[in-house]
């Protein structure tokens, strides 16, 4: 096991492996190695394929040597989310209803994953139908936060977020409708990235055309998340909302002087949630970077009225038609808080849902105007620091009551209702050593903007580079 | 008044008004000419503003005198879809509510379509609030069919086609949720294109990300609607759903051969629907062009099953959040028909629109397998030639009962819930020389692969170039 390896990022090792100074054998196995080391205390990858992996990894080596071209992730080990089908790999989705489940066909993001040359190591935790942002469920348990194993490691790609920390594996794949890339990078102090829809044209999806929920990246640094961007976006014929910019427009160098960018800054999105003092301790001088690097950055926010109903009438919606035939079949094999979201879709009239698309459309044109005075939008990526992975979400924030298990991430869901591009980068640690990460939105499908923005933080602050006391 | 005018293509006039052979005054004079001089027998423009436009052609040709580069509509004169809101010229909508409003603003197909140069001679008539491919509202009365002034022209985009029939404007936009650019076009031997969902941005609507009411291009020729799409066409940040591709790309030669092509040719949309015998006349032996000029043409159908619920659901939905509102302050200013889908969307649950949106799904992936063996889908754009004006719809078609305004209509709007684009060409008259039209269905977002399949039977069959007798 060598941490040269486990922690080295996906383009390192890439090229090592491309330039044959590393097998992909090499690679895999110091990746499996460091899964038998660490996962045992935080319990983020649930299912492992080692001798799978070791076998695709030896073929990577063959094909290499035979002069095959290699793909820009050759020879890379991924655990994917468990939510996320793979042929002939167990995909739960952390339900007991798919505890045996073995799909024949991977979905679009990780047949593209595979094509780009990654090995699949296994998968990785995730709340029930990845409903919610903190990971546990009854197959598998709770997933640990590697900076304090008392703590959650968020969610919904909770344990994507917490096995790169560990440098369990280099990329992750995940997906995100409220919060679910984003937090659980807060939470684990790495980098997670929601696209703009159809960015990572997804398939097969119940409802094609739906925006709210979104596929993406996640890494520890912010270009080898637009590494992996580089290869799950792109158009794809079987989703209809694709947009056509080819992705290897995301493999450019993310490097760009920040200098003159104006950045608008809200600590609490406009007064619209609380957020614990020990999150806005850490943010409010890391935002102060922006200005050092030139930027103007100003205190202000959008006008998000209407995100809350926006979000919670599609997402109570989507369950519906997603889950709404498993819920008559096998009522108990569903978790109660998300048996409630699905009777909340089943309560929706058509004027609701029509309603919502409605304030939807209104918010897109207002935050639309705003970004016509900015280039991008700081906030909290999460309103609190990773809590007690015991609860099942934090009973209050700042002091202020927390009524479901949604209410606490209001400082991403909103963002979700707005159809922005939005990354989670580190920023910092409380003083009690738990990660805190800053969320930048930027433009409708600005998406490599943001990653620019977002790689210039990391290059100025290096926050990412603090490892978990695994 | 010169027929040299008046009949010319877009093309045509605006190459001589850019090579200053033709005034763009000239231009507008003999196109208000011809309005004067036919209108009266067809009421197809509804709203005439020559002294305005007379101004701006004066305009326009002291901007191309002072050496400006001419934009690709310089000087064009276009009556506008009353459906369209036009910057001081007013819009109805077709409807008594609207009957004396003005906006203030252009939606963006008109602000295109004038940043591009056009010039605005007045508003071409609707159903109201374009509800019903039958032309006729309570302030303008009925659109008489060119070809025979006792039959319809077809709707909603009726009053744009038989104008664009009659010569009294040689470009025009229109919108189509179940067929409105094209069952008019089919009637009036005239071509509408409804594009790719995306592909003309719309701009302001209340639902942005709905997909199902499209704008497009109208003319007599289909390089003037690829001209006019290479206008509507590209990105815009006020529409969540703008595709990406430059409208330029449509401004590219259309000429290709089509030899070698796979065809699928379905009379009745594989049994779904009946269609008179009249039309089927027409197209059995037009459809044999495509032979000639080397495809291979077979019989075969995608599975529509399912569209129909698509369709009546999603567009039931999308009155109610449009116009549910009006329906509660002025219900009697909204005619029956309207207002019962108003009605029927208002007795839709959540989980009815959500059923849609599977169903939608299903059937795109089915249309997309489909197109895998073929390159196009060839079917009647209409199920008969234009019918008695004086008629709300066709009572029955085939023999088989219509019971209610839309399902004479379903060949088009089943194709509209494929989400594929589908162009309406003239493809020959019947025996009474009603015009009867071919519709090529193409697969998703292939608007371009369309335009050139149309192109070539209209070049091969040149059945557009009959004139109404007028």
């Amino acid at each position: 096991m060598s941490p040269e390896i486990h922690f080295a990022s996906a383009r390192e090792l890439a090229r090592r492996v491309r330039d044959r100074e590393l097998s992909a054998r090499e690679v895999v196995q110091a990746h499996l190695d460091r899964i038998e080391a660490v996962n045992p205390q935080v319990n983020a990858v649930v299912t492992v394929e080692a001798e799978r992996a070791l076998r695709e990894a030896a073929r990577a080596d063959e094909r290499l040597a035979a002069g095959a071209e290699p793909g820009p992730l050759h020879g890379l080990p991924v655990a994917h989310k468990d939510t996320h089908a793979t042929a002939g790999i167990r995909t739960t989705s952390g339900s007991p209803v798919f505890a045996d489940h073995v799909p024949d066909t991977d979905e679009l993001v990780i047949e593209r994953m595979r094509a780009a040359g990654a090995i699949a190591v296994g998968k990785t935790n995730v709340p029930e139908f990845a409903a919610g942002s903190h990971t546990f469920n009854t197959l598998f348990g709770v997933t640990r936060n590697p900076y304090d194993l008392s703590r959650s490691a968020g969610g919904s790609s909770g344990g994507a977020a917490a096995a790169l920390a560990c440098g369990m594996h280099p990329l992750a794949d995940g997906s995100d409708m409220g919060g679910s890339l984003r937090n659980p990078a807060s939470f684990c102090n790495v980098v997670g990235f929601r696209p703009s829809p159809g960015r990572v044209p997804a398939w097969p999806v119940p409802a094609g055309w739906a925006t709210m929920g979104v596929q993406g990246p996640m890494a520890r640094e912010v270009a080898d998340v637009a590494l992996l961007l580089s290869v799950l976006a792109g158009p794809d014929p079987r989703s209809p909302i694709a947009l056509d910019t080819p992705g290897g427009t995301f493999a450019a160098p993310l490097a760009r002087d920040p200098a003159g960018l104006r950045l608008a800054w809200s600590p609490d999105l406009g007064g619209m949630v609380p957020v614990d003092p020990a999150v806005t301790g850490v943010l409010e001088p890391a935002v102060k970077v922006f200005t050092d690097l030139g930027c103007v950055v100003e205190e202000a926010c959008p006008d998000l009225s209407g995100a809350d109903e926006v979000f919670r009438t599609l997402r109570a919606w989507q369950w519906e038609l997603s889950l709404g035939p498993l819920l008559d079949a096998r009522p108990d094999d569903i978790k109660p808080s998300l048996r409630e979201n699905i009777a909340a879709g089943r309560a929706l009239s058509g004027a609701d849902v029509g309603r919502a698309e409605v304030l939807h459309t209104a918010l897109f044109h207002r935050v639309r105007a705003f970004f016509e005075r900015y280039d991008a939008l700081l906030l909290p990526v999460s309103q609190v620091p990773p809590f007690e992975a015991s609860l099942e979400y934090p009973g209050e924030v700042a002091g202020r009551p927390m009524p479901d298990y949604l209410e606490w991430m209001r400082s991403c869901f909103l963002v979700s209702a707005t159809g922005c591009p939005a990354l989670s980068v580190p920023a910092g640690f409380t003083s009690g050593g738990l990660p805190v990460g800053l969320q930048i939105v930027g433009p409708h499908r600005a998406d490599l903007a943001v990653l620019r923005i977002g790689h210039a933080f990391e290059q100025a602050t290096g926050h990412g580079l603090r490892r978990p006391p695994l």
